[in-house]
């Protein structure tokens, strides 16, 4: 009775009740399931509990409850995540052999790479077919498709030549007419097997496209990219990039257990603890200056997160240049020299104002000029640093959003007070 | 030639050009493009260089170039930018009456609601047409559309009542069945005309949708919605909140002018000015013991970088939350409960390793007792803090992203440091 009112629903839907559950619970609820659909619950999990779940699960099971129900990329996913010797028992214990054969060699491609993404299952029809053949073929290959979008036209050795629209084949009126002379050659899109999941993503988005071919050098057709796992993807790289620039080690959701948001924010503070220890024995090497002119201890806050505020910012434009730009680095000089001007034009008017200010509500002329002069080279100085940063992560094949939050903000810090106290001491003559 | 030349690209790839371009030479670009691809290159523009090109043209030429070629989810947008004059001649001058009053009536919707993103053009049947009427009818309907993906199967009063697959419709053998025999009426998903495009981005993610029905109240067909619209909403919801989480007052582009990336700078670095003056004068009320014990001025920045990082963190954690979540706040006591847990720890590491070294490096014992015990109080109330402002904004209807960076930084860092001080004069008994 359980299992039949749940099952009615969208496997989403029920990976849904699966959170709410315990961890016996979704075991016992997972049993009662149909296959099929207990196998489309399970890739609607996050990879912690579906493979906690997966864990418990003979490799037999693993092939015939879930692998047989599901499409090449969930499949090569879920294996992927299995122990070396579960991995091949689970594959020789597939009764489809195209289906194994298929799933090996998606577990060849890295998993953020157009291959990580793509499903063997497609449409594809021969330039030589004519209608009629064509549409039996068709028929016959789509059994194992949910839904039909594209339908993909090769030449005898497999390598993509277009696209046949599946409205021009529903309201085609002649079944004679040959493939090759209704198909589509123009605006073709398509990605190599080695592509970034993130170049996928720009493509897909840029063109409005719903499905994207896969090919490799030769041309020849490997299988195709969904937009519902680019969206995933894109989602996935802006929450990420979120936690990154807010101090977060890992991106955390709201119902996470306490141990783990705590897990997230902890790596951040610590790093922000020992650069404010670091800072604080910068400053006590003018524990001298500090005594004689406690005021200069006045503008240490202003300083300090002036040039956090501008580095996170220099940074964060770089970031997300190299998230949505084909070659951003091109051109490091005029990118460099740019940043100086709007870092020139910041710094000025931040100056300005602070002398302003401190020259009315300070007697010390002194004060205004090292708080004015050391705020100005401080935002010059943590612009090119927050610029450079992050280039240089990338270019070392570091993600540059590692570059942003807590780690400029304390290496500007840090460096800010240094200049602070350099130009106190040379504008006090102490 | 130039023209042939260019007209052979994507309309994306062609907007790429028009942004190299000088203003005067995209106008020039635009008015030899054929009217079709003109139109198409304007959708793809962003808004500050479509609007200005446009202007340029008399209602009839809006109508005619522009309109007429594109969809009405993109003809309303178009239009809705124009002045209230332009808006209503180019209304009349659109020989298509069922498309002037399409977009008539999509202009009723917020642009932030799935009426603001859907579009009339669709495909719908008759539950009792049979097929052979039925694909009579679509062949129709399907000349002012791209590509056909589902197709809705409505009443006599044109309530939505299923989808007919386009897989089924393919490959079915006969064409005396009728509509509802075969229709699909499980696992329909649909949004209300008055639901977030935030909501609507959740759905067609959740269910990995390409296309979802708009409806009233009465379950009546109004539109559709396809997924490349709500992937660009997705990014720019991402970048949008990025900006905000870096300081950054609007979304700046690798490519924009100086002047652009200075005005979506400045802001927050003169609140971050402003803050930081305040803080001045806080510390400014201490003067007296600073002088006696400058040590107290080592770790004002730790005090202000922890208060501030910690704050980050909770509020970027809410706006997440928020985003994603259908019920967020539900439970405020809860989450507020789950947020004191987490910085209890976290605090209790962090000032058990600041005690630990400041007693190790320092002859003093009252500064180490004042950092640490001060720093346990910060990381608790910035936690606090974080959580309820992004809470706060989202009750009052405001965007809780704006909370996070150096608003959330500033205030911390006042509060923080007024704490500290508070806690030093109690221990330093002064
Ligand atoms: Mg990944
Ligand atoms: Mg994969
Ligand atoms: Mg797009
Ligand atoms: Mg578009
Ligand atoms: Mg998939
Ligand atoms: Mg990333
Ligand atoms: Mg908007
Ligand atoms: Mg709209
Ligand atoms: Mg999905
Ligand atoms: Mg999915
Ligand atoms: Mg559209
Ligand atoms: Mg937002
Ligand atoms: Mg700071």
């Amino acid at each position: 009775y359980l299992s039949s009112l749940v099952s009615e629903q969208h496997p989403a839907d029920i990976a849904d009740i699966f959170y709410k559950l315990g961890f016996n619970e979704a075991d016992y609820l997972l049993k009662i399931l149909d296959n099929e659909k207990a196998a489309e619950v399970l890739i609607e999990l996050d990879e912690e509990l579906r493979d906690k779940l997966i864990g418990l699960r003979t490799s037999k099971e693993i092939a015939e409850i879930v692998i047989e129900h599901i499409d090449s990329d969930d499949a090569a996913d879920v294996i992927a995540e299995l122990p070396e010797q579960k991995k091949e028992e689970v594959l020789t214990l597939l009764q489809d052999v195209g289906q194994a054969s298929d799933i090996v060699d998606l577990l060849t491609y890295d998993e953020d790479s157009a291959g990580g993404l793509m499903a063997k299952e497609l449409i594809k029809v021969n330039l030589e077919w004519d209608l009629a053949y064509a549409l039996r073929e068709m028929r016959k290959q789509a059994e194992n498709l949910d839904e039909v979008y594209t339908i993909y036209v090769v030449d005898e050795k497999n390598r993509l030549k277009g696209t046949l629209s599946l409205k021009k084949m529903l309201f085609s009126s002649s079944l004679k007419a040959k493939v090759k002379d209704i198909f589509n050659e123009e605006n073709l899109h398509f990605a190599y097997a080695q592509d970034t999941s993130e170049a996928i993503a720009q493509i897909m988005r840029k063109y409005d496209l719903v499905v994207l071919p896969v090919l490799d050098e030769n041309m020849t057709l490997l299988g195709r990219i969904t937009i519902d796992d680019v969206v995933d993807v894109i989602q996935e790289e802006a929450t990420e990039d979120y936690a990154l620039a807010s101090g977060l080690s890992e991106a955390v959701e709201s119902d996470d257990k306490v141990w783990e948001v705590t897990r997230a924010r902890i790596p951040w503070l610590l790093i922000g603890l020992a650069g404010g220890i670091l800072v604080s024995q910068v400053i006590g090497i003018y524990e001298h200056q500090l005594a004689i002119n406690p005021v200069l201890a006045f503008f240490i806050p202003l300083i300090a997160a002036m040039g956090g505020n501008v580095g996170v910012q220099s940074s964060a434009i770089v970031v997300q240049g190299l998230a949505s730009q084909d070659n951003p680095i091109g051109g490091l000089m005029g990118r460099l020299w740019k940043e100086l001007k709007v870092a020139f034009i910041n710094a000025a008017i931040c100056s300005v104002l602070v002398l302003a200010y401190s020259l009315v509500a300070n007697p010390n002329p002194e004060l205004g000029y090292t708080v004015a002069v050391s705020l100005f080279a401080v935002i010059i100085i943590a612009s090119l640093f927050g610029t450079l940063i992050p280039l240089s992560l990338n270019f070392l094949k570091i993600d540059p959003a590692l570059a942003t939050g807590p780690f400029i903000t304390t290496a500007n810090d840090i460096l800010g007070l240094i200049i602070y106290f350099m130009i106190a001491k040379a504008i006090y003559g102490i």
